[in-house]
């Protein structure tokens, strides 16, 4: 467990550069103020992949933004914002830039990307290759997806992720891109049947995961079992508003926020009648696993374990 | 499988009774009409206990109404309706006390018991202990209970329920209260909690069960799920409108009807932060099994085991 736990504390711990008494203990979580006055200096960032239920909090807390902000660099981050999922993506993005400008990045950039072709673009290119840290933004994630599948800049940005020199977040419509296979939408209120969701190709950056976001909020159980009735090969992961799924290079993912995040898991199933029916027919299958995890929950989406936040010692 | 499938034959197989060029081929399921015209000699009735997750077919093909006709009895049923959860109690009484005359019933009462004091009424437990089956209308779960629990009436029923004398449906409020525990009213739209629902004390004719019910319908996947996480030693059945799980004394249930039943299994759950947290938090749950049925499929409520509906010769 203790490299989730390390997730707050491992970058850039303001003890080792200026002595105890000038942290300011009113910024808890990272002490943001203080690093961003005092440390330019580079150092290693440990990546991630944050998949954000939608509607996190930007005011308050900001637990999780915070976390992404943390997990590109802190002070040192170089944070480029895509709102292309929006159909107001200079409003949406320079919320964005601000809060993290606000955080105290070294540098945020907006690509407002409205067209393919912007994607050639060498500077846009160039900020990509660059930055330590890209925020998708929420909207319609077909519009994200059209924009962004198979460009020179998504293979940028997923040849980065891969290789842990990016961390990459996304929210509600920037959350649902993350599989292979994409929720596109649906509805609620049915029994699980086909005809409940239309699904797309996502931009694949964790191709075993089919994610639904506004998960509780929305009531998208129904659809999630449908989609992974007729994907039994991947994980269903439903998450919640203000939480966020934040996947680990090594497979794990631990849970942030106030909801929960769902998982919905077929490598049990014994059975499904999704080959032998019709499109509005209600769905069958039988033996899937659900985990409903909360905050500093962990889960394992290869070898499909799950570790309880643990109860500390400070608590 | 056989005695499951045997629900629809083992009543009054006309064969029997009549040569087989006189059965009524239109009248697929039961050959009702001719039934009722022609069979009047009493025979042994199977018994079960139909939970109704509401809305059921009342005009066209009647597939749940018709099965809970045929296990009291058919032609020969005598059947008792409880309409004491609704505010209209005669209207939905006389309502259902056509349906079943319609299709032939020996004979059907109309029990309108509106206050606990007429739980003690001669006539009523005379016809309590004389009918073949007892049907609870919806309505309000928490008025059924608070007319109906611990009287008389009530005794008489649950006796001849348990020893197989009585077919016993119940729909909405009426499947409702079949377990110990009831849900009571609840919300949805929110992650997993505990002020998502209220729970009460049921009638406890099934009393392993917690009952869900217009299941995916009113989208409450997360308020069973609470209810689980509060009452681990119990198994969560959501039921979809127009769909009904009929329990057979052995322990078996079955899907019959438009949409699915959801069992929600926690006897393998390694944890729950239940016992820790505030009623608004989210709850967490790890390892519970989940099952979609549909029509035709059967879960086993001791051994917790499932079978698939067969694919017959004939389909």
């Amino acid at each position: 467990m203790f490299h989730l736990h390390a997730i707050y504390h491992k970058q850039g711990n303001p003890s080792k550069v200026m002595a105890p008494e000038v942290v300011d203990r009113r910024n808890t979580m990272l002490g943001l103020k203080t690093q961003s006055l005092e440390m330019r200096t580079p150092k290693a960032t440990k990546t991630a992949v944050l998949v954000i239920g939608g509607a996190e909090d930007k005011l308050h807390g900001r637990k999780i933004l915070k976390t992404f902000f943390a997990r590109a660099g802190a002070s040192d981050a170089y944070i480029t914002i895509i709102p292309s999922a929006s159909r107001e993506p200079s409003a949406i993005g320079n919320r964005y830039t601000r809060i993290f400008e606000d955080m105290g990045a070294n540098r945020v950039e907006l690509l407002d990307i409205r067209e393919r072709e912007q994607c050639k673009y060498r500077e846009y290119q160039s900020s990509l290759e660059s930055c330590t840290g890209v925020f998708l933004t929420g909207g319609d994630q077909l519009r994200l997806c059209g924009i962004l599948a198979d460009t020179d800049a998504m293979g940028i940005i997923r040849q980065r992720v891969r290789s842990g020199q990016l961390t990459l977040a996304g929210t509600s419509a920037g959350a649902a891109v993350m599989g292979h296979h994409m929720i596109a939408g649906g509805g609620s209120g049915e029994s699980p049947n086909r005809s409940l969701l239309d699904m797309a190709t996502g931009l694949g950056l964790i191709p075993e995961i089919i994610v639904d976001q506004h998960f509780h909020n929305r009531n998208r159980m129904g659809r999630l079992i449908s989609a992974i009735s007729s994907h039994p090969d991947r994980l269903g992961i439903g998450i919640d508003e203000d939480t966020c799924a934040l996947f680990e290079k090594d497979g794990w993912l631990q849970v942030i926020g106030k909801g929960s995040v769902t998982i919905v898991d077929p490598t049990e199933v014994t059975h499904t009648n999704e080959p032998h029916v019709g499109a509005s027919d209600p769905l069958t299958i039988h033996n899937l696993r659900l985990h409903v995890l909360g905050h500093g929950d962990c889960f394992h989406i290869y070898q499909r374990t799950v570790l309880p936040a643990v109860y500390r010692l400070s608590n």
